[in-house]
C-alpha cells in the first residue's frame, strides 16, 4: 500500500468514516496484511483513549452494563466506543446481529461507535485483533474504549492486558463464587461489580470477596479494588444511577493512575502483550499457515504417530527449511 | 551428546533405572536441550504405553482416584507409571513432597513410578513436558500411564489431548455442575466419574450429566462416554471395587479404540499436538528468551509504549535479525 493511500485511510479514520473503520476491524479479525500496515503507519497516532476492560462469565450481564456505561459517558460529553468479544465463537455473525440491536439504543449518535469481534483466525489471532482494533477506535477520536469479553482463561486475560482499567462482573448464584474466580483474573481486576445485587446470595458473594481481597498483600500503588454492587434492571432508572457510581469509580482509577504515574507501568504492560502477540501473528502463525497450505502438516504428523521420527526433529527441519527460503533470496543480494 | 552417550541413556530407561528417568523429567522440565536431545532419540522406542488422563477441579478427588487405579492395575500385574501436572503452579516442591507420601503406598514396588510436574519454563513449556515425559515413561516400558492434571481451561486441554483414554471427574456440591463444566473438556472426555457419589446432591448432577450427553450428538466412533458412581473411601474396599469398574470401563475404551481402529486417529491428534507444541517451544521460545537475554525485549517495549513504533515493525526486525545471524552462518558455508 502506498503512503498516499495509507494517509487517505488514516484522515477517514480521524474523520469517523464508520464504513472505513468497520471495514478495517473487518481485515484486521481476518489477519489481512494491508490491514497491519495501515496499524502500523497509524499506531503512532494513538494514546489518547482511556481503555476499559469488562469480563465475566456468560450472562453475568455484561452486555447490559456496557449499554448504561455508555449512557453514563455520554452525558459527560465523552465519546465511546465498544468492542464486544467473544472468544469461544468462531463467528461474528450472531454477534453482529446482537450489535444491530444494541445499536438501535444509540442509532444516530456519532459519538457511539459499537463492533463486535469473534475467534475467526488462527491461534492468537483474536487477541491481536482486538488489540489492533482499539488501536483504530483511539485514532478514530474515541474517548473511551470498552472491551467486554466472556472469561475463558488466557485468552480472556490477554484481551484485558490491553486494558487500563478492568473491571470484573460477579453474580450471585450462578455457581460463580469467589473459589471459582480464575486465579488471573482475581489478579489483574481493578473494580469488581457484583450484579443482580439483589440477589439472596449477593450478600454472601460480596462478604467472600470482601475477605478474599483483605487476605490479599499487594494491590500495585496502592489501589485496592473497590466492590460496586448493582441491583435487577427491573428498575432503569436506579440501574442507571448505580452505573454512574460505577462510572465515577472507573474514572477515579484513572486519575488514580495518572496521579500515580502507574499509567506508565499499565503501558509498558500493554506493550510487551503487544508485542508477544506480534511475535505469535508474525512468525509462528505464517509458518503453521504454510505448513497446513502444502499438506506437509499432515505429513509431519504422520510421520510423528507411527513413531518414525520425533516432532522436534521435524521441527528443526521446518526451521531450516524456513531459514533456507529467506536464505536463497538474501545470499544473492 | 555422542550417540554412546545417548545409547547408555537409553539403555538405562529401559532397564527402569528410576534416578535416570527423574534427572530427565527433572531436565524437560527445565527445557533443557539435552534432554530434548534425548527425547529425539528414545522417540521410536514409544508407543506400547497406553495413557489415561485424569482431570477435574480441585478437590475432585483426583489423586485418591489415581491411587486406587495403581492398585488396581498393578493387581493385573501391569505395571504403571503416574505423572501429576499442577499448571497454576510454579512450584513443583510442594508437589514433590506429596509424591513421597503418595509413594510411600507402593514404596518398594518397582512397577509404579509416580511424579510431579509444575509450571517451570516458558510459555507453552509444561504441555511439551508432559508430553516428553511420558515418552520416557513408553520407553521405560510402563504399561500404563496416568497423567493427572487440574482443570484450567486451554492448558488441561493440551494436557488431555496426549492421552488415550479421557476421565473427567466431578463432584457434587462444588459449584462444578454441569453447567460450569468447560466446552473443550466436555467434548474430549471418553469416561466421566461422579466421586463423592453419596452425596446428597449427585443424584442430580448424575441426571443433568445424562441428559447432556442424550443431547450431544455426535460421538467419535459410537462411543458414549459412561458415567461411573464413586462413593466416598470412608469404606476402602468398596471405594476400591468402584474404581476396579472404572478401570474396566478404561480397559473397555481402551479395547473399543483398538477394534475400531480410532487409535490411529488419537495417535495422529497426539502427534499434531505435539509437533504444534513443538514449533512453539523451539522456534517461539527460543527467539523470545533471546529477546529477554540482551535486554532487547525491554526496549522494544518501551518504544511501543510511547507509540513511537508499532509491535509489528519491531518483529519484521526481530525476524529480520533473527534470519540474518543464520544466514552470516550460512552464507559462508
Amino acid at each position: 500500500m502506498d503512503q498516499q493511500k495509507l494517509e487517505q485511510i488514516l484522515r477517514r479514520i480521524r474523520e469517523g468514516d464508520v464504513r472505513v473503520v468497520s471495514r478495517l476491524i473487518r481485515n484486521l479479525e481476518d489477519s489481512i496484511p494491508e490491514a497491519k500496515e495501515v496499524i502500523k503507519y497509524i499506531y503512532p497516532y494513538t494514546g489518547k483513549a482511556r481503555v476499559i476492560g469488562i469480563t465475566g462469565a456468560p450472562g453475568a450481564g455484561k452486555s447490559t452494563i456496557t449499554d448504561f456505561l455508555i449512557g453514563s459517558y455520554r452525558k459527560q460529553g465523552k465519546s465511546v466506543g465498544v468492542l464486544a468479544v467473544d472468544p469461544t465463537s468462531p463467528f461474528s455473525g450472531g454477534a453482529l446481529l446482537g450489535d444491530r440491536v444494541r445499536m438501535q439504543d444509540h442509532a444516530g449518535d456519532d459519538g457511539v461507535f459499537i463492533r463486535s469481534l469473534a475467534t475467526r483466525g488462527a491461534l492468537g489471532g483474536l487477541s491481536a485483533a482486538v488489540e489492533d482494533a482499539i488501536h483504530v477506535l483511539d485514532v478514530m477520536g474515541k474517548d473511551i474504549i470498552i472491551v467486554e469479553t466472556v472469561g475463558t482463561g488466557q485468552s480472556e486475560v490477554d484481551i484485558m492486558n490491553n486494558a487500563h482499567t478492568i473491571v470484573v462482573v460477579l453474580t450471585p448464584g450462578m455457581g460463580d463464587d469467589v473459589q471459582t474466580i480464575k486465579a488471573g483474573i482475581m489478579e489483574i481486576a481493578d473494580i469488581f461489580v457484583i450484579n443482580k445485587g439483589d440477589h439472596p446470595n449477593a450478600a454472601k458473594l460480596y462478604l467472600d470477596l470482601l475477605r478474599t481481597l483483605d487476605m490479599m498483600q499487594e494491590f500495585p500503588g496502592g489501589w485496592k479494588p473497590p466492590i460496586v454492587k448493582l441491583e435487577s434492571t427491573a428498575n432503569p432508572d436506579k440501574f442507571a444511577k448505580q452505573v454512574d457510581e460505577l462510572r465515577q469509580k472507573i474514572d477515579e482509577h484513572l486519575k488514580f493512575l495518572e496521579d500515580k504515574k502507574i499509567i506508565e507501568q499499565r503501558e509498558l504492560r500493554k506493550a510487551k502483550v503487544q508485542l508477544l502477540n506480534a511475535i505469535e501473528s508474525q512468525i509462528l502463525v505464517p509458518i503453521i499457515d504454510a505448513l497446513e497450505k502444502n499438506g506437509l502438516m499432515e505429513q509431519m504428523v504422520e510421520k510423528i504417530a507411527k513413531k518414525q521420527v520425533s516432532a522436534y526433529e521435524l521441527v528443526e527441519e521446518i526451521k531450516n527449511s524456513f531459514l533456507k527460503q529467506n536464505l536463497d533470496e538474501d545470499c544473492k543480494q
